[in-house]
């Protein structure tokens, strides 16, 4: 199988990895309109060869699109415009309710299958990637039914390949989850990351004492903008309910600390120590598979 | 050296232990009102043996108060109140302002170090410690001025030989720090919590899709509420400025994702990517002990 990887960075180029890794392609070839990250794909040995996407597009037999979302939405109309009729299309985008919207009525749609892995770090780029990253992580892939059945298979397929557990649903109920559990996560780090740095303004040495709790919180703040930036607007009305909800929680949260409440402080505390059961879930999901 | 812990639990069992195994104490007594963490510390080995608070003051060498907060400034001047002229008391709690300010006119203030080793896990209780917990750690060590040199002298080369590194500063300089870099880190991350179980309730299966990223920003929500209520009574003022600072920037945040204003919403992410270079000093001042 040959396959063509749009966009190597972290996601894209793990998954070019794993796959030579587990013998499932002789040759990935990457477009990337990044010429740096090019040259770094070649040289880590991550893609075997640099092409246009038409050239990749014509001549490969699964094309996964793992550009930032915005990128996705102008990429892959073209792409199956383009494609023959036995060619796969597949995205890792983290919103998929507007990619699946923007092909909705494409006569090639039902050659692209829509995917989520549940897999990163808070690095980007080439150099990021590494052949462990979607090994028994989710693969969450949506709206089926628009997709031909073979075609569905073959990434449900790739993905048992990849070691990976799989997961199906509706593209906006993805969206409104993700907002939740991923998203959400995300905005909270980088608004706690530009906090304390404002705050290094005025107590230079406020960082001296910080520990492996303020480092798990503000992890996902090494983010990269280039990436989240279009998820934002991809998901827009969802993250906006989610981080309502959080702003109000923080507000009674604060409310209550002002007052010096330590029983309702104590209470909101055990509600969220629950969260124990859902890490451990987690947990047990992703090391039993 | 005889060593007395009071509150066997994370923090005062860790240090224990690790005082153990550096062969710096022959014999730790214990001190718990809680009858099941005291059976379970000296099942475990982390004590030898379990007294009252008052026999423990009266007959030890170096006293360390590893209580939550609020229980340290109630048994802190009973302790002083107690002790002989050569035993040293020292307490670990996670706010130093008030701790102090409580003793500052003991006859016996000399006797105490107030001190914070910025080390932790989210769990509590004997069960949670071990014996690396302190390791490569900073040990935040207060209003030096108060002690008596020889005391203070002692703790400095008990964290030194915990292969802790040494921090000093003054207590109301820790307090307004540590807001930000650890007492907000715990509130962003039971907010989070709350927010994400709040919503399971209509959408049963959030939590397949959770990944890694959140596990680790909601890790501490899994913090416990006995330990971190009376942390915020202690710290209100310092706590609700910098809380205040966060909803503000989540509000901004907000506004920008509302407005899909996707070039202002990378340039607030760029500034939080500054946090890159604060974690790399963090992790390298840890790893160069």
């Amino acid at each position: 199988m040959k396959i063509s990887i749009v966009g190597i960075g972290l996601l894209g180029g793990s998954l070019a990895l794993q796959a030579k890794e587990k013998g499932l392609t002789t040759k990935v070839v990457g477009v990337d309109n990044n010429p740096e990250h090019a040259a770094q794909a070649l040289q880590l040995g991550i893609v075997d060869e640099i092409v246009s996407l038409e050239e990749a597009a014509q001549t490969t037999d699964l094309l996964v699109l793992a550009t930032p979302v915005n990128v996705i939405i102008r990429q892959l109309p073209q792409v199956l415009d383009l494609i023959g009729d036995k060619t796969i299309v597949m995205d890792v985008g983290s919103t998929k309710h507007t990619i699946c919207q923007a092909v909705s009525t494409h006569p090639k749609r039902k050659q692209f299958v829509a995917a989520h892995p549940i897999a990163g770090t808070e690095n980007s780029g080439p150099e990021a990637a590494f052949p462990g990253l979607l090994k028994r992580k989710i693969m969450i892939l949506c709206n089926r039914h628009e997709s031909d059945h073979q075609a569905f298979e073959q990434v449900v397929n790739l993905s048992k390949h990849l070691e990976m557990h799989l997961s199906y649903m509706e593209a906006a109920e993805h969206d409104r989850h993700l907002a939740y559990v991923s998203h959400l996560s995300h905005i909270s780090s980088f608004a706690l990351g530009i906090t304390v740095l404002d705050k290094e303004k005025d107590e230079k040495s406020i960082f001296e004492m910080a520990g492996s709790g303020f480092s798990s919180t503000v992890r996902l703040a090494k983010s990269s903008p280039q990436m989240w930036a279009p998820i934002f607007t991809h998901n827009t009305e969802n993250i906006s309910v989610a981080l309502d909800a959080y702003i109000k929680k923080l507000q009674y949260f604060k409310e209550i600390i002002d007052n010096q409440d330590e029983a309702k402080s104590k209470e909101l505390m055990q509600q969220a120590n629950e969260i124990r059961r859902v890490l451990l879930g987690i947990d047990k999901k992703l090391t039993n598979l």
